[in-house]
């Protein structure tokens, strides 16, 4: 691991670290808040999935997020969206590639040698931050969009991993919306039967009793994807089904942007923080 | 004016307009917070002057400022830091000619016919802020280091205008300074004696008794400018001996980046608000 960019932030230190994935087999950065050190207790961790066209710096400075989780003693890990380099495929448009890696595991070439950010975000990653940090076992997920999709899919399906997820205008239902069916295609290849493990209301639906934790969405109710690709209705309609307890938040004004996810950053962290600190 | 941008952002509206200016001779673009409106009081404006490279989105997107300014009601206003567009004059470093305006008006070729940025913010911006927002007459300033010396010179030039003025790691005595004597050199000439009026050390000392207004000042010590450019020593002498009320606080362990701005813009808001409430 090589240490990028180390800043004082908020009494703690906001870092930005380069290493080599064997998952994604190239090279990855990642950035983490590490609050102030007030107790002899090792800090839980919040990870952040960003979303379409984000790397790990999006959220980091942005979101404002290092004032609430200095407060609260919780570290925030940053991922990247997708593997990076030069010999990583991409395409030509936003939504498929680099920067847009939708946190699944790719079947079909030429995205299958790299494009594996599910075992990244799920092994990988926290094994190194664990090796690398003081932390405590417990951690919690949020995300933004595609990273709101990606944060859902990591905790449904890893029961008992996450004591709760959060996430700001999700893709909740990437088999029935275009960014879904795109990259799903292209990354899964044209078998649908193969789309539904990455799909937060089909994996809701198919989740045991004993499966559910605590859920927060907030979505903006002037979002320009609103209606074409996020509808978190169709996740809220799942969890009633399953007596999930999920609460979806509709904020009147709000849009797509990080100024949304500004604005309500504090709230997550203080749901989260209720059973990351238990 | 033309609005280019509008995000709801903790209860208010964050706005990007672009507007003709006659003092630049040039297009220019600013950013202006406004807050949730909770009173029939019109609120009253913090100005604030960014770094050299900037332009009106950095502390914007970066500062975390609009939470606070939202819960005291205090609109702020970003301004850009140079006239912009193909016609304006400009050079290859980054710390002369466009976002590097330096707060002055030029009096050399080939920056005079558009480099007034003083003029634009003492008259102009402020008379189109009056005429466009619902705003109180009563204002404050503040900035960073490039932007910290624009708001000091701006309040220590105009005397009654400003309620207070604080800086974040300011360029205090530009005279003494590589940043200022470059700029200097090519905005105002070789005549050192024209360059006096543009110093806040050389204003402080020269200020008359009643012009004093409460002075906040942040400076990192892990700052890469403190030794070479920045020095707010020279100011906090100059402070002391005309008993003008200033606080400097020297951060430990921040450096000049926005995460240290970020860190302590809530302090400075809440220091602004004060006397901008009064």
């Amino acid at each position: 691991m090589e240490l990028l960019e180390e800043h004082r932030c908020f009494e703690g230190w906001q870092q930005r670290w380069r290493h080599d994935s064997a998952v994604l087999n190239c090279t990855m950065t990642f950035s983490i808040f590490l609050p102030p050190q007030r107790t002899a207790t090792a800090p839980p961790v919040l990870y952040w999935l960003s979303g379409l066209t984000c790397n790990d710096e999006n959220f980091t400075t942005k979101a404002g997020a290092q004032r609430v989780a200095a407060e609260l003693g919780i570290v925030l890990v940053m991922p990247d969206t997708s593997p990076r380099g030069d010999a990583v495929a991409d395409a030509d448009s936003y939504d498929l590639g680099k920067g847009a890696g939708f946190y699944l595991n790719a079947t079909q070439q030429p995205w299958a040698a790299h494009y594996r950010m599910y075992d990244y975000l799920r092994d990988e990653l926290p094994a190194l931050i664990a090796a690398e940090f003081k932390v405590s076992s417990r951690c919690a997920i949020s995300g933004h969009s595609m990273g709101g999709h990606g944060a859902l899919i990591m905790a449904l399906k890893n029961p008992g991993r996450y004591t709760s997820v959060s996430a700001f205008a999700p893709i909740v239902n990437p088999l029935q919306v275009p960014w879904g069916q795109k990259a799903f295609t292209a990354y899964l290849g044209e078998d649908r039967e193969q789309w539904r493990a990455w799909d937060s209301c089909v994996l809701m639906l198919e989740s045991g009793e004993a499966d559910a934790i605590p859920t927060l969405i907030d979505q903006g109710d002037n979002d320009q994807f609103l209606a074409d690709q996020l509808q978190p209705a169709r996740l809220a309609e799942a969890a009633r089904q399953k007596s999930w307890p999920l609460t979806l938040r509709i904020q009147s004004g709000y849009d797509h942007s990080y100024y949304f996810i500004a604005s309500f950053i504090e709230d997550h962290l203080r749901f989260h923080a209720q059973y990351l600190l238990k």
